[in-house]
């Protein structure tokens, strides 16, 4: 296929009266969808955007950011959605790195503009750019991915026969739209012809309204969120219309998805990042409990392998086209089609994945690797641990030290003895932190929830200051 | 996408304990499978066959006929099934040509032959012939539809974007594996890791066996398959297990469908030829009631529009390659990238196909255009009438005069007179038989159950030979 027909327009040719999306109490069909991403396509053309030009959105989740994509898309124009919580700074920065026609960030002057009579395209090409995401960008200057046609066609379908997909299907996104993980749900349901609900911003109470109420049947999360809804509601099963919780953005506690088998909630642990255009490994929903804490095998027809020292590379028609303007930086990145995910992790007898953490997070203390997201896990599975997060420290003596930032549960209590205590009941002994830092303010973490290792590591600096 | 891992070999790696196959009382894993697979093309490469071969065989519906098109596929050979009833004249013509390197028509010699070590493929170009399937000729010559790894991948993504599909479906095969309403299933099921249940032939109270005690969850049959199942039960629902009865293969009688919809039996009409890789056009789910009758709008991404002489023309990517060995017939039947079906249908207001009849069976009299399928409709609403073939014979006054084979039920009368007052109720006079030839025998059918029109008119040129 060198050309795919528009998705959206052909699911309002063959199912035009179910539901679409769902956002902001409100509901659109396909038929009407469609029509509303003709408008909008017709009023970005009157503000000027043109084949290949990018249109950058600073939008929160709603109806215009769920129209946007597929009227950028009839333009031969990409999509550039910026992180709303970005300071000004920042947001100035990738606008000036991307080079957008626009920057729409206020829904109602978009909504006023007139529409342009403009022939609109109905069918696209598999190597057009769909979208351009930044990266949260742990370190460094963050890059903007390029995502094509055939990168979101592939993930669908991968992700299809994997998951199984129902024309009933209900998918809540409660990711940001901003993200690969939020955005690709809303190009997915187009493919699929099932519908997206949308939620601005997390809120577990929300989330819990809509799987128990109005029988969401698949939700993207994080880990932290997950956490939050169990938290928010009784320790019972979720209604069966709920036949999926897929949980990304990095590694999930053990002790989550021990709770979870318990209540027989169906959870189905993914690995993806921006640059593969969401999930790239999913467990199957058979080895979901056998395989607990694997993000399961490479969906079809993607290839999965593990370098010689430890990163994960990926090739196959999902692996994003490259960074938007950075050549050197997308072939050292991409090397002989495989991309090279900056993630460690290991492939067991069975084939199964298990991403053990950023290969930037990785923390050597005397000659041993440790990886946080393990020494977090233990953490998490104390009764008083509300969150922790593990870096590593500069050490004269060992290279780094293990220092852990824990927020405790409210009228909890658990001190350095105690934790210690508890780490050595499941670590080895130098991988249990050398240090813990209580804090009660929530740990810093991306849009998307991902724990922001940086963060940590810039506040150890801060109160560490010294010479490299 | 140019090339497609092998479909069986990735289910053996991801899901490998899933049941991939049920046949002749046994069941067989993906893992199995593969495995098989590969046994069976190292005995195919040490009877000779290599890349490019035809290699055709004569074979019962069964685990030798589900392995061979995953073996011939991982040796570059195509398969080349031959219809098992065809008389042995019949059968040398297509062995004569397509001109195989061998002929399998014993599954205990095939399984006997030794393994050499050969080079498997695990990957398929998606150009690639994967099988030729003789059409059933329903005039002059059958000729071999060359249909490729592209072919089936397109088609079972499209009907998955319509059906849906999940990991627990079963779908039962009791259509002929030389058939491409059957060997899709096969594919169908490797590509989606789903499980296959293979019947020798179609036995109505074995089917309905596997659909009530063993969780099959769609099935595919022509409508004549599916009044037998339905009368070889007490009037009740099936068990909500079965999610899909696909019929395919012709005009389904609406007395039919609406028996049907009364008992909640979830029937989804389809249009499909062996040139386009079996569905082309499905209705959707919510549609199959409101719609009754139509076999839907086309499959994603395919094409479907109606000449300006009501010929169904087909465009996409499970259009075949051609016919073998014939590129006079390939390019008058796909021209400008449009296969001319031979069938006529009509599309509605809200783009849903009806598939009227072959264009070849169409009768016109008096100026006027019969549809033969619509009369049979009409009679076999008669509460006497078991089978209903209509046909056209010459007239010197109106060209063609309407003439219908009945086969009453048993212990029911119905005569002329009866008939026509039936039909007079249901149809426009010049639609109305003005012969009916009663008789014992059930009316002529295709090994997949379709009425052969042809095999009419040739009874009635027996009997009323005369000069053109």
């Amino acid at each position: 296929m060198q050309e795919f027909p528009d998705w959206l327009h052909s699911r309002a040719a063959t199912v035009p009266e179910r539901v679409a999306l769902i956002a902001q109490d409100r509901q659109w069909t396909f038929s009407e969808l469609d029509t509303e991403a003709d408008r909008a396509a017709r009023r970005l053309a009157s503000l000027g955007v043109r084949e290949g030009d990018h249109v950058a959105t600073i939008l929160k989740a709603g109806f215009t950011s769920a129209v946007l994509p597929h009227a950028t898309l009839r333009l031969g124009a990409t999509l550039v959605p910026l992180n709303t919580r970005l300071s000004e700074k920042e947001l100035e920065w990738q606008i000036d790195d991307i080079d957008p026609r626009i920057v729409i960030r206020d829904e109602a002057s978009l909504a006023a503009a007139s529409e342009m009579d403009v022939d609109l395209r109905r069918a696209h090409p598999s190597t057009s750019v769909l979208a351009v995401i930044y990266t949260s960008g742990t370190t460094g200057h963050p890059k903007g991915a390029m995502l094509t046609v055939g990168n979101f066609w592939w993930s669908a379908i991968g992700s299809a026969l994997n998951l199984g997909t129902r024309p009933r299907d209900r998918w809540l996104a409660c990711l940001p739209l901003f993200h690969v993980g939020g955005l690709s749900i809303l190009i997915r349901s187009a493919i699929y012809g099932i519908t997206a609900v949308v939620h601005d911003g997390f809120d577990a109470d929300a989330v819990n309204v809509a799987i128990e109420n109005n029988e969401v049947s698949i939700v993207s999360v994080v880990a932290v969120m997950l956490q939050r809804m169990l938290d928010a509601r009784p320790d019972s099963p979720y209604p069966p219309s709920l036949r999926c919780v897929l949980v990304g953005g990095g590694p999930v506690p053990r002790s989550l998805l021990d709770r979870c088998a318990s209540l027989l909630i169906p959870v189905v642990q993914t690995y993806g990042l921006t640059e593969t255009c969401s999930q790239i490994a999913t467990i199957s929903p058979e080895d979901a409990i056998r395989k607990l804490g694997s993000s399961g095998k490479p969906l079809y027809p993607n290839e999965l392998r593990i370098s010689h020292d430890a990163e994960i590379l990926v090739r196959g028609p999902v692996v994003m086209k490259g960074y938007a303007g950075r050549p050197a930086e997308t072939s050292s990145t991409i090397v002989d089609g495989w991309l090279h995910t900056g993630d460690a992790g290991s492939i067991d007898d069975d084939g199964f994945l298990f991403v053990l953490d950023r290969r930037d997070d990785l923390i050597i203390t005397g000659g041993e690797n440790v990886y946080p997201a393990e020494v977090e896990a233990a953490l998490s599975s104390h009764p008083s641990v509300a969150e922790a997060g593990v870096v590593g420290a500069r050490d004269a003596e060992w290279g780094q030290r293990v220092v852990a930032f824990v927020k405790l549960k409210d009228s909890t209590h658990a001190d350095t003895p105690s934790l210690t205590a508890h780490c050595s009941l499941q670590l080895g002994s130098f991988k249990i932190p050398r240090e813990f830092r209580f804090t009660e303010e929530p740990l810093p973490r991306t849009a998307a929830g991902k724990l922001r290792r940086s963060a940590l590591r810039e506040m150890l600096e801060g109160t560490n200051a010294g010479p490299e």
